[in-house]
């Protein structure tokens, strides 16, 4: 089969560049904070879902342009016009906005975020259902949903985020609507780092992943997903037969084979 | 339909008030540290389970009297006669208890509880199913069940316990039976916050979140219990259909109206 | 039914120790920071299964010899091995090894980890799938599965490791590989405690455990890992059930005698 291309993707609603193997993905509308359209959540899913056949990126990026991440859902463009739809319009909505992690998830590329200060809404979900997180001092992350007269469960929120912070804190975050300050984020273990530079830590994250072997590290994002609500024997079964097509990868035999030779593998992701 | 009435609810075995939303259940036998009873695991639970169906109470703080939160089981009134009971007698009293713990779960009022002193055996486990937790410094919250000859599983803490802290940390205090203190359950993610004032505190988190939207907060709930264990796809459909619904109620299009309008929003609930 | 007795089992690929009801195992090759081999594997695999018959062992210790824990699969008669089979041989080969923490995890006595120096591929999966787990300072705890070509889900890890310190701090361990530090581990979770002697440290966890009622703490453990995923309703019955056992048990009747009597109760574990 004959796995493709995205290196060159044309993006429409914000940027998109690739280095070897990395991608970086900048919301783009500074102005605004960033905040997601019916448009770019469409764009963003069928990319995410693209990447499940790319056989050039390894790791995805995710930031925001001009200091912020992501505002959410834009209020005009987006909130507006919710207020009117009949229950089919809105259930499409929000399946739409679910697609869009489901495809987070399941592609094979570990996905990285790099939040500075507005991280909010559909914005604190994209940071949330990314494989690992890095902020700047000022980052605020806020699943501010039942500020906006909804409930927190949207687009997973219930379920991964308990899984990232703990039940409690999770509860507090989606009842209150109140923005998670970095610090808290990092020492509650949502953010993998805070640092002054979280793009450049994002990006040497990414890169670092890269140069992993890049197959292998897909079948782990997909344990990752799919033991999430298996028994403990079921999961070791699964990374029975997971693990054991790894070993039969010529990245195996290139760790061992560097091993016995004193030097470090270079991996090429088969 | 009707939705009842709890605000003015008579209660037997421990204090019950109300205002503004906020009910207070005040356990109340200070001078034996506030044990639960046949009778008020009973009256307890039979009073969460009429709170589904309560359209005055929107949050609920639990308390203890006299600087203790709960003793637990009392050794006299229950444990002595729990030793003397057949088979089918002691199933019916796990099941009573455990449904304490399932119908503060089920209803659609968030639970914050005020912990000080004392919170120990069945004590510790209705602070744990809460869905926020706020402390004094003296609190030790035990899960002592080990302690007196039986195994750490009561009332859902297997299962419950890890959520909130972390596999390694839960089994510690279940094969133990030692208390935990004050810092080490907000360090862990058990205690939202410490402060000298934990009642207040927890009456002030109970107000922030029935100024809310108190139909959206209920179904936040809802999917927090419901989501446990579903895959994440089962997860985010779950919460495309529950947030779709919120999304035709009143509380979503006031908040957005008072946004347009530059004013904070007041929900009403619907 | 005959339970048997493993206080005197001769163990042949590491050392085996038994004193009052806790039994230490002791890995010993230090000079190759105690490896694990096909051999080791199998042999730890049949033991933890014939613990779950066993009356006289209550808790079990696990460390190192020499100043490490468990430096894993060994390079030169396991990964070189590997690299050569089929798919069958290497599917029986990570089903054997996940055999090994179904056994960990099935068997009724506790598990207690002391980790020092390296802990690495097997040897981590080993400290992971114990109760509890003990460092010293320079413990230094390393998920390398990908740093050698394979996939992080080796042996339970992406089911497992998210549950003790959060999704997103195990996602950083399984796509770096890197090591995960004594003072890391016990502010995520990972570790109970740091010690200089986590040897000591464990030692006096599993005596204290040993103390207990040690057959409700074996209910303890198998609660702890059959609710893993259900839901919070059937895992509340779940313990309804375990704990009405319990509450037929004599430690339960002796522990309400001892406490009527002021005394200190003692468990004969039945």
């Amino acid at each position: 089969m004959q796995l493709s291309s995205m290196a060159g993707y044309q993006a429409t609603h914000f940027l998109w560049e690739a280095d070897e193997g990395v991608a970086t993905i900048t919301l783009n509308r500074p102005e605004r904070k960033n905040p997601l359209t019916f448009d770019s959540y469409a764009e963003l899913r069928d990319l995410f879902r693209a990447l499940v056949y790319a056989d050039d990126i390894h790791a995805v990026v995710i930031r925001g342009a001009g200091g912020n991440f992501c505002s959410g859902g834009d209020v005009h463009e987006i909130i507006g016009p919710l207020t009117k739809m009949s229950m089919k319009e809105l259930l499409a909505f929000t399946r739409m906005t679910g697609d869009l992690v489901k495809a987070m998830r399941a592609c094979p590329q570990p996905i990285v975020s790099a939040v500075e200060g507005v991280c909010a809404g559909a914005g604190a979900i994209v940071a949330m259902s990314s494989d690992l997180r890095y902020a700047a001092p000022d980052a605020k992350v806020a699943f501010l949903f039942n500020r906006v007269g909804l409930a927190g469960c949207d687009m997973g929120a219930c379920a991964l985020l308990p899984r990232i912070i703990g039940q409690g804190r999770a509860s507090e975050l989606l009842y209150f609507g109140r923005a998670m300050k970095a610090e808290e984020g990092e020492r509650w273990g949502f953010f993998n780092a805070v640092s002054d530079d979280p793009a450049a830590d994002a990006l040497k994250a990414a890169r670092r992943i890269t140069e992993g072997p890049t197959f292998a590290n897909g079948i782990t994002k997909t344990q990752l997903h799919q033991e999430w609500n298996m028994s403990v024997d079921q999961a070791i079964e699964a990374e029975a037969q997971a693990q054991a097509i790894c070993m039969q990868g010529k990245d195996f035999e290139r760790a061992y084979n560097a091993f016995v030779n004193k030097q470090t593998p270079v991996f090429e992701g088969d």
